[in-house]
């Protein structure tokens, strides 16, 4: 009896942001607070991004669940085993959530950016969702904090815009980027030679800006044409809107 | 001398987020509570959502600028007259906000969502930031805050997002919503009977959710398919990505 009403806790999937702990929500630091597990990706070495934005929210009486990626550098995405090694990881790291959830005890999995928009917390989300209660606090995206820091507004009017990601194939780069008026291309990395050419070939490489590690310590924005041969992940080119009227 | 050493103040676009004042970024705060001024756009009769998001930084220190719009329901805004008079008055805003910048006030002007992501602020920036140093503080949109009330993460993996205002003709609707993975519809009002023919057309209603004032009291989320007939400007339609590898 006392078993069957016990209450699981809930999975919080809290978005803390671009970088600067100053753009976390106070519903995200409010619900760190108030959870007694923070759980965080993060790779070998280090703690990483989501755990070192949201660090003046956790105390001493935390319980932390690191969950350290197997494979990062060590082998291609494209190589087989890479991608079973990662979903066996994503498992294994849902089960040890799920353990402290069945506990009653409540988690915040910390995403940088958006929990939503390509965050790190899907893979727990997808696996866990259909378990536990689980409640997803909204936040501010990279993308946004790129576009604050450029001359014009991202979107205005009826600007259309297109969010992509620089994994796609350079035709399907193109062609997302012919169909915008704005546009912002995630997730650059090793893509970039790729996206250089398809922003040249669609004629947008004037209105471009390229952005690197918005909003941490060592930002850096200019324009597409200035950038450098080679970009870390957390880099994106935004192209603002001309706030067309249709 | 003093005269030209004297320094004018900052227009800072602070973006509040979309309802909830917990919504809003520790950054967002700071900021309001450091600015002498706070603008905020308003209707006749009501100071408006976002000075009611930010009222807990707001104090009898302030100076409050309410801009009221002078034309809301009067004239459609196909209606020159409504072109000319909505110019005017942002003109003559925006002028009042240089008065205070000028005399070396920092502003505060109050944007709900993000400033920069078809925000009302773009009035005031288009207009002002050649002549005044000008911040964007980014922010919560409504868009990240409907898509997190979903069963779904709004984008994962290769999906490409569309955001598009409701306010384009069926055609560039269709087109923009077969262009993407994922799609979110701003701006619906009095356009939903439009974007609801676009995206049945687009084969996308049974995917497609309606969200209602995300975060705010009487939010409303539901399937696209029993969507009320008529909407509010402050509803979307939100349509999660399926996470394609391409």
């Amino acid at each position: 009896m006392s078993n069957a009403s016990k209450t699981t806790g809930t999975l919080y999937g809290v978005s803390v942001g671009p970088g600067d702990p100053d753009l976390m929500t106070v519903r995200a630091m409010r619900t760190i607070g108030a959870c007694p597990v923070v759980a965080y990706f993060c790779k070998r070495g280090t703690s990483g991004q989501a755990r070192r934005i949201a660090d003046g929210c956790i105390t001493a009486e935390h319980i932390e669940l690191p969950m350290v990626y197997p494979v990062t550098v060590e082998l291609p995405p494209s190589h087989p085993d890479y991608g079973r090694q990662i979903e066996a990881f994503f498992d294994e790291s849902a089960e040890r959530l799920a353990e402290h959830l069945a506990a009653g005890r409540s988690i915040a999995a910390l995403n940088e950016g958006d929990a939503f928009f390509y965050g790190s917390f899907m893979h727990l989300f997808l696996r866990l969702a259909s378990r536990f209660p689980t409640e997803v606090v909204p936040g501010v995206t990279s993308m946004m904090c790129s576009a604050s820091l450029l001359p014009r507004p991202l979107t205005l009017r009826d600007d259309v815009l297109s969010v992509i990601p620089g994994t796609l194939g350079e035709e399907a780069l193109l062609r997302a980027l012919r169909n915008a008026d704005a546009a912002v291309i995630m997730k650059l990395g090793q893509n970039l030679p790729k996206v250089r050419r398809a922003v040249e070939a669609a004629g947008l490489a004037d209105r471009a800006w390229y952005i690197e590690r918005a909003s941490m310590a060592d930002q850096r924005v200019m324009p597409f044409r200035e950038a450098p041969e080679t970009a870390p992940y957390f880099s994106q080119i935004v192209i603002p809107g001309e706030g067309l009227r249709r």
